[in-house]
């Protein structure tokens, strides 16, 4: 384990991955879990407001995590997260976008009923190829404590 | 279209569907999204203190999607959600589990530069087959308003 609740450091902001979506995952993943007609029929979306397919606000959460998994968390004393806060889907997601994940520490909390343990409350935000940031939201994540 | 924002009352708690969850879709989508070992690996998830595989958090959130979609925003004049917040896993997903979806509208804001639009806001809420809560969460989604 490289990283425990001690080596959260505030204010840390570290890019954790990026990821290249093509329309085809962004449709397979829509007709699972989504399927509205601007994210899974592409005549629809270009219909819409929207102009075209965009992702499901929840594929682009789930690409965050897995830049997350792959950035730090496969190495890291992480026992599961209670939640996360305020995401925000600000701009839309579309094929061939690449969206770069990055990382940053706000809060860290010792659990006050359990010793081995704390919270980490860190932004994730991503951004697309031209700046733009197309999600943010706040997550909180159970660490073990270094051991002594 | 049969809903439209003035459909959206205050209050209202409704099912809007039902998932059996296995183990296989349960490690498909932590593989692709989310490969912690309590979620990818029956051994190391044994050996955790979850005692076994437990869905992603965001699998959960993906199911509770399309529930939702499948429920009633498929028939709705939705135009997408600008975020969610609060969302809490409260209890593991587990392979077998039977999840069921309600939604609630806890406010409704007509919006204030575009007339033909609002934003419902609703708790939505997924329970296992033993009333467990399993997770909730607070979601807006931007709808239409009845045309005139």
């Amino acid at each position: 384990m490289k990283e425990y609740f001690e080596d959260a450091v505030v204010g840390r902001r570290r890019e954790v991955g990026h990821h290249t979506v093509n329309e085809e995952e962004i449709v397979r993943f829509a007709r699972e879990f989504d399927p509205q007609p601007f994210h899974v029929d592409a005549a629809a979306a270009a219909q819409s407001f929207y102009g075209g397919v965009i992702a499901s606000g929840w594929h682009t959460c789930a690409l965050a995590m897995r830049a997350l998994v792959d950035g730090f968390l496969a190495d890291a004393a992480a026992l599961g997260s209670p939640g996360v806060d305020e995401i925000r889907w600000r701009h839309p997601v579309r094929p061939g976008d690449t969206l770069t994940f990055y990382n940053t520490v706000l809060e860290v909390r010792p659990s006050a009923s359990k010793a081995d343990r704390g919270i980490v409350i860190g932004e994730t935000e991503a951004l697309n190829q031209n700046g733009d940031v197309v999600m943010t939201m706040r997550g909180m994540t159970m660490m073990r404590r270094r051991p002594a």
